[in-house]
């Protein structure tokens, strides 16, 4: 488009910005290990695909579905013990942190976080002007709290676990961080937490500036349903329902966020089958030669130290493996896989066993 | 929330904002004539149940969907004969009218709008800080396009059929008004144009500033579903992709839109007879008293000149029928009653004969 018009038909910030590139999304038919977005390799709780389908009878879905989520809500309410009041509904998290940046963040404010995190976060704050601080995570990941505080940012995001590390930040610090930050902002991203051994919930009934981000997308097996959660104080709350679309959830997402919530045995039991899986995972991947942080997700971010992955990536894509790696210079060493079933670990250790470059591997025993 | 702490956490045009407040959705199981929201009253095609049961299978929803629609805007590009790359789709055309604010207003920008007109305009250009210029419509609701055109807003947006009149623009005026506004963009928004004789889409191929939103929430009858297409000159969809949520529409939800355009011969078939539906209401509203415009959607406006319907309004809701009253002072005297079916309609005649001031009624013959 002819740069003067494109400035005539939108803001000048929109025009510079990079889109957020989410990982690839293989065709239907396509038969790939998909180990790059860190879906869940089980299905969804059976209850789910019987609620959508009495949701979806007859003449019900002519009809707008209920502005404020209700059902799906009220189970959350009753899963976590949290009053309705504290509770807010998205199209996936996804559209929660967008709400969140939009009614916090204008021009030139500033938005804090630790870095690597998830790459969402600079696409929202472009949108909306705000001013990025990102501060480096030390290599062991350990959050930076005191310089996390010091950029008095308007807003602070903690993505816990982190992703792509998949390490943990003690609800402890959390909490502590929190306290120092008030009444500053701080959004608690937990999208993989049902994958960790704690999470952040407890802080939001004390600390008022804290939102906790949940996502049904990774435990709960439903990154095709579009479901996520956002709990805060009831305040915080009633303010971000200004910015939320009326109508962001459909029948159908109701109906389905509500059947898995109501069966979060089945989820939990999900959780303990990938637990095992990530254990088996760390395991084979330091003995093939990578360096692999304790993930507390669904994922691992496995380093071979002064590599430059792309090339492995790309082989392993046309062995139909799926992993991810990103294009910043901080991570052009690490990949970020997904944990799926044990028969898919099995096939993607049998290919980085073939595609590691070999000085970099260890011994795998003393005569070899 | 204290004032302070407030301003401290969000943007202070967040905290002063009204927030848009939807027409009233009924709770499960409340049984009421549902004539506020413009829902349509027959079912979607039945195709649409059966992709929504395909669609969650097994272990399918597990998957991300995928980021750009690709099934629905193929069933839209074939059913419209517009490219792929001209095609956006939406969580809703409010989504769509959400990206759209974002990605062209900045604070202090300016938008036009005649008015009355939807009100989540306002509530979008409230959250961006832009300028809004609403140019009055006459009482005939004839476009002003001349004030449009003076106010050299950098968005405009026309909703035709416009809510809630019901009335229509002819596309040769937009045409004009589109080709006088270039380069900067203008928006159609089409809600409710599937009631109508005719319709923008046309002018996007030949006026690369003419945005048209559609939903598949009125004529389609799937409301309950959240979906909405754009179209627009492949460089501004472009652009607006880029403030777009990656996975803004379920698997679910990209498996009923496709199916419901694939079957665009049922919405044919509602639509007949919501207008004809039509027809009878108006005649039977003017019977009544009202003051009744054409209506080319599917709902009409009625006014009872100088009295204020909040009264009427809850009495109806209190006989179980469901009528939309605006609070603005400029529609105090109209009710905006969606089109039901003829018994639904038949029912709120009988309700409105009863409750309709007398002196205001029209002689209904002469011994009367």
């Amino acid at each position: 488009m002819e740069a003067n018009r494109s400035k005539a038909m939108f803001r000048a910030a929109i025009v510079k910005m990079a889109p957020y590139v989410p990982g690839e999304q293989p065709k239907p038919g396509q038969r790939l290990i998909k180990l790059n977005t860190n879906e869940n390799p089980y299905p969804p709780s059976p209850h789910v695909r019987r609620a959508i389908a009495r949701a979806a009878v007859g003449s019900r879905l002519r009809l707008y579905p209920a502005p404020r989520a209700d059902e799906f809500v009220a189970s959350a309410a009753q899963l976590y013990r949290i009053p309705m009041r504290m509770i807010m509904a998205g199209n996936g998290s996804d559209e929660l942190l967008a709400m969140l940046f939009r009614a916090t963040l204008g021009r030139g404010d500033k938005v804090a976080y630790p870095s690597p995190t998830y790459s969402l976060y600079d696409t929202l704050a472009a949108i909306q002007e705000a001013r990025v601080i990102r501060i480096p995570f030390p290599s062991d990941f350990a959050l930076p709290v005191e310089e996390l505080v010091r950029t008095d940012a308007k807003l602070t995001v903690i993505c816990n676990p982190n992703s792509p590390s998949g390490t943990f930040t003690p609800i402890k610090t959390l909490d502590a961080l929190s306290r120092r930050l008030e009444p500053k902002l701080i959004a608690i991203d937990e999208a993989y937490v049902d994958f960790a051994d704690d999470n952040a919930l407890r802080l939001i009934k004390r600390r008022p500036n804290v939102i906790v981000l949940r996502t049904l997308s990774k435990s709960f097996s439903l990154a095709g349903m579009r479901l996520g959660l956002c709990f805060a104080s009831p305040d915080v709350t009633k303010t971000l329902m200004k910015v939320k679309d009326s109508y962001n959830l459909s029948r159908l997402a109701l109906a389905a966020g509500a059947a898995a919530l109501d069966d979060a045995g089945w989820m939990r039991r999900n959780v303990k089958h990938i637990r095992r899986t990530r254990a088996t995972t760390e395991r084979a991947l330091i003995r093939l030669g990578f360096e692999v942080l304790p993930s507390s997700a669904n994922f691992v971010l496995a380093r071979l130290r002064g590599h430059d992955l792309t090339d492995l990536t790309a082989r392993l894509r046309r062995r139909g493996i799926l992993v991810r790696h990103f294009a910043s210079p901080a991570l052009r060493d690490a990949l970020r896989i997904s944990i799926g079933t044990p028969r898919e670990m099995t096939a993607l250790f049998k290919a980085l066993e073939s595609l590691v470059p070999p000085p970099t591997r260890a011994p795998r025993n003393s005569d070899s």
